[in-house]
């Protein structure tokens, strides 16, 4: 006869043992973060009942991940990313705070040597794709116009592959530059299409045994930063796009969908001639005041 | 000013999104199991309010795990022993049932091919260590002898090192032989020292930051089967042992640790001529039901 009571006693003696042994933790911090990990690390386990196999699998998944993470490619990253703790993590550190825009995944595409352009600039750079004009401003939540805040964007062409995923070395669909003295700004690139995450290792497994898709639906990044403010990491989303209620890494949301409206060719607002179609998107970047973590 | 109604709303709608994405699991286990997963996940993210850097911290420890593990190496059952999953797992799946033997963690150390042996035979087989004679009974719960038991028994030298870890490629210290037909057993070997877990590698400095230490207390392992009955795999502790309240993987029980009793030169009572100092200890082995899961 299996003792329930003496069962549950032994079970939770176990995770009592455990956290008790992060008790001589030399940082506060680190006995913090390690005990609340330890409970729910259980508090899962014991809930479903874990089995011998199942740990069994989850090892091997782990071992799987660790050896297909090499310099270009982070299992890790993906499986945070696919089971939302890296949005959550990114919601934790950005919290809302008046109309400030929000935040979304920073992505593994980004490069710290983009060029810096003028505001108006072309950064296609070559890339194929419709001509795309983003404009907007970088505002304050009280609306004050921020010049000189720094922006980087960066995005992939109408295939969905970055500049960094060919093998040219070449820098395009991405640059840096500031804010005018009335917070606005400008560029030209390409519209980008949605694309898949890596999906051929044990993460598009786990994708598969979920019915889940790998799908990224069609994004501009974007980082701003300005003195006294918190660094914006966000995108905008092309409104329309088939994969905006299944992306893999749960980095939509509603406020950061924006319109990607289509004009045929002609004069584009800021006086370039185009001789096929191009399209036009806005987006207000609102920066909260730094220091503000919830 | 930070808006906590929003950013509680906002960090709980990435949580119920993601187990909304497993929906549509195929396997009903499967949808079970990750939802708990994501939801023990996240609830830690949210109660430590984990930051940036500390997500960042988590996926290069996970990293070096990786990296680190290889045919010989596992760093991921490590980092599930020393933050006692894997002893809770062991509690799960082999729940208390009246006077069975508790069940220990398994270890790395086992191999399939161990020599058969009859009862009563020396394993150490040129092992270091002072002789150690074990001996003990088979029972189920009711107290009914179990003949021809399979008992599988492996152990460290005194130098704190399994067979395996020596180069020579020979088995030593380990053997499996059938109890007698009234349920006893018995063999001789050698006592086993405490030894550390591999602690070079991140593991090593998560026990470092922790204040706690790689020793395993010493012991013996056994695995026994009978058809009918659970398996039991556990181990035996040396009583008096410094580390018996600080085993890394917390796998020390109460119930499991006996004396090793030191005698002089002499006859053991199985009638063997010692010319120098022996030890003795006792092990009777209750085995649960077969089927009993909690």
């Amino acid at each position: 006869m299996i003792d329930q009571q003496l069962q549950s006693a032994r079970e939770h003696e176990v995770t009592d043992t455990v956290v008790a042994s992060f008790g001589g933790a030399g940082d506060a911090r680190f006995k913090e973060v390690m005990t609340s990990l330890v409970r729910h690390l259980h508090g899962f386990a014991r809930e479903v009942r874990l089995t011998t196999a199942e740990w069994d699998a989850a090892i091997a998944f782990l071992t799987r991940a660790g050896h297909i993470t090499d310099d270009h490619r982070q299992e890790f990253i993906l499986l945070s990313d696919v089971l939302g703790l890296s949005m959550l993590t990114v919601a934790i550190n950005a919290p809302a705070d008046g109309d400030a825009s929000e935040s979304t995944v920073f992505g593994p595409f980004f490069v710290e040597d983009a060029p810096e352009v003028q505001v108006g600039a072309d950064i296609s750079g070559g890339l194929t794709g419709l001509p795309c004009w983003i404009h907007g401003t970088v505002t304050a939540t009280d609306g004050t116009p921020i010049p000189d805040a720094r922006i980087e964007v960066w995005a992939a062409d109408d295939a969905g592959f970055y500049d960094v995923q060919y093998d040219d070395g070449k820098l395009r669909g991405r640059a840096h530059f500031a804010s005018a003295a009335d917070g606005r700004w400008d560029f030209w690139t390409v519209q980008p299409a949605a694309y898949p995450i890596p999906h051929d290792g044990p993460v598009g497994d786990l994708l598969t045994a979920a019915g889940r898709g790998p799908m990224r639906p069609a994004h501009v990044h974007f980082m701003v930063s300005a003195p006294g403010y918190r660094t914006l990491i966000t995108h905008i989303f092309v409104k329309g796009d088939e994969w905006l209620d299944d992306d893999a890494v749960f980095g939509v949301k509603d406020s950061l969908i924006v319109p990607f409206v289509e004009h045929g060719a002609g004069t584009a607002p800021d006086g370039r001639q185009l001789d096929g179609s191009w399209s036009e998107a806005e987006f207000s970047i609102v920066l909260a005041p730094a220091g503000g973590q919830s």
